[in-house]
């Protein structure tokens, strides 16, 4: 059925520029975008409108890194670099979900936080516990979001309260992909190795053979933190870099993965991102909290890499994605005050925003754009009266930067409204 | 009269730790701390407890460099640097504030929202506009909030449309300064010249003299933007560098100055600024949004230089404080990712914290702290339920990265309970 979605329509389908349609339409059938016009003309006299006037109608948000079972402890242990970190706050934390009472209560809040926020998709590490991972994956589908889950695999360097067998690994991991596939018909599965160092070869090989059996996407963390690098060289003196371990082990599936960070690649590892169609997950804030270092962004973008956004809570302190588009472009400022640097240009507005709506989008199929063939996945947001005279650019701006995920009204996945998950159980 | 506030207390003495006494009691007699204990002996059997148990009480929030009129337009025009900026944004919008309508309308609003973000004490640019300043002024006294205003002095260097004779803007100042000594016993007038290059050597000499005739305190902007610097040098050839401007016109009163930004002080400069006792107004989230600079607050704390925070909105995009002492972090963290900055350590959170509550409180007087003999100034906060064994100063983190001030629940000032201002007339 067809449906038009009024109000004043901005979004970007190259990171060059806004497209914006002041006072305009979506037209919408059956969930996918037909056309974005400026009036309703004779054939569409009979369309029914859903009138969002004054309102700023952009597309969903997407978060290509996030670990569901840490969202209790973001904002916590900054006074850290990250393994240090992960020690004192992170192990202990993911521990607690062996518990699924523990994963039902926290999960829930996650995704009511992740709606909130306009997060519409998004591709998380939940722990490697079957049983609690099962939990997040069937609150997800109930939820209405759409997004990527993966169980969590770590058989080394472990501490002993989040530690697998390989073979139990392997096992559990076939188990989620095969009910999934057969029950939550929104949330897919994701081959999900937490990073190398924790993953033995043979555990990497086997979910390796799992990727290409099912052809499933794989998510893991690549050269977020130096000293993390040269633990993966130790571990792997065979190997040339960090990111071909992935690839010997059959874990960057072309066009199908998303790392994590990715700050400190080398010429080889970016010509191999390249070549995999990797996408990059941003994660700034997290970036910056751990100390991990400052992704240089418009390198990347300038030799073709696919740059997304990732909040990578707990690292990062917050799910929405507001803060993580503003904080892309305050850290591509930062990155001019470092030598060799000064002449990268900042990110923009409109290409930090398409990092967080068209390219995480393209993770999840046709996503993240009001282009004509593109799910409709839209929010709507009230950012306030002016008291200059703006333009819908402008406006988008300061509900980016001042405003936040607090001024979003309404959110639409695939075309259907979607509700406050779980309002009716709290 | 004596009370007792009871909750998880935690405030900074000192930058180098937290005071923390969970389930404390602060004892407050007319307003003003007399201790802090654990529990309540004989003596206070009869005392009042105002029982806050489970939540965090913590000093207010002092932001010391903030424009009033620039509220308007938070979030807008990031792809600026600062000078093209403040023509294409912020002219436009302060000379709307001709208007005393346009002033009430919009200054409510940013006294409501920083009553909202725990913001207590303030150091504010208003306009050069002498009836909208002085609306300012009496909504500020009306709000139960304690800032200093200023009515900006600019009278070359700007556009027509915000510019004023020399003779008028000394005539109004002290028009000013007359009303509030004697009807806004809670909002002090502080001397506000915009910056060097828009206020004459004439009139920096006048200000200079209403500053030691009444015994002032004064705010500006010093060092913010290497194009800035080169222009006060070409203004001022005589003079050896930017700060020297201000104190060879008496702008710079030993213990009354607050300078913001300060990010490229040079050696002269920071020994000149220790000498007078000058307020640094770190502004970290605005030296990032308009491409500034990093401030090297590591340097500045090991010299003696007082640093505390500024929100510098509309450069920087929010009120709220709890960003800022976020982002003061976050920027030492990526300054060492720039050569010769490598081994400053990055400030810790109770650094932070200290900057924004007893470092900018003792602008004010003896605010910011809970020790003996302080104003009671202190915020509420319900941070809420945690999965983790939490101390009281890792819950403080929590709600500073991932709460913010919309966690803040009751604010009091000087020992009396702040009610949101304005609210009878919503």
């Amino acid at each position: 059925m067809l449906k038009a979605y009024r109000g004043d329509i901005i979004f970007t389908p190259t990171p060059q520029e806004f497209s914006v349609l002041e006072d305009g339409f979506v037209l919408v059938e059956d969930g996918t975008v037909k056309d974005v016009v400026g009036s309703l003309g004779a054939e569409y006299a009979e369309v029914p409108v859903i009138d969002r006037s004054g309102c700023l109608i952009i597309p969903g948000f997407n978060d290509l890194h996030v670990h569901a079972p840490q969202y209790p402890q973001a904002g916590l242990g900054f006074d850290c670099e990250l393994l240090p970190w992960l020690d004192r706050y992170t192990f202990v934390d993911e521990a607690r979900f062996a518990d699924p009472d523990v994963a039902e209560r926290w999960y829930r809040r996650f995704l009511v936080d992740l709606w909130q926020a306009g997060t519409l998709r998004f591709s998380a590490f939940a722990t490697l516990h079957t049983a609690s991972t099962w939990r997040l994956m069937e609150l997800a589908q109930e939820s209405g979001l759409r997004p990527l889950i993966g169980k969590v695999n770590m058989d080394r360097n472990a501490p002993d309260s989040l530690i697998e067998s390989t073979a139990q690994s392997l096992a559990d991991t076939e188990t989620l992909i095969h009910r999934a596939a057969e029950r939550t018909p929104n949330v897919g599965f994701i081959v999900t190795p937490r990073f190398v160092p924790s993953t033995t070869p043979e555990l990497m090989e086997g979910l390796g053979e799992l990727v290409a059996h099912y052809h499933l996407p794989v998510q893991s963390h690549l050269d977020e933190n130096r000293s993390e690098v040269a633990w993966v060289r130790d571990l792997h003196p065979d190997i040339p870099t960090y990111a071909q371990v992935y690839e010997h082990y059959g874990l960057m599936p072309r066009g199908r993965t998303v790392m994590a960070h990715c700050i400190w690649l080398n010429d080889a590892e970016r010509a191999l991102l390249r070549d995999r169609q990797v996408t990059v997950a941003h994660c700034a804030q997290s970036n910056l909290n751990l100390q991990s270092g400052i992704m240089p962004a418009r390198r990347y973008l300038d030799m073709g890499l696919q740059v997304a956004l990732g909040s990578d809570v707990a690292a990062g302190h917050v799910l929405d994605m507001t803060r993580h588009i503003v904080m892309s472009i305050e850290a591509s400022k930062a990155l001019r005050f470092i030598p060799g640097h000064e002449d990268e240009r900042p990110l923009r507005l409109a290409e930090a925003f398409y990092m967080a709506t068209k390219q995480g989008g393209s993770f999840f199929g046709r996503v993240g754009s009001f282009e004509s063939g593109y799910d409709f996945d839209a929010l709507v947001v009230r950012e306030g009266d002016n008291l200059l005279d703006l333009s819908v650019e402008e406006r988008l701006e300061r509900f980016l930067y001042a405003k936040g995920g607090a001024a979003i009204e309404e959110r639409y996945v695939d075309g259907a409204l979607v509700p406050r998950p779980f309002a009716e159980k709290e």
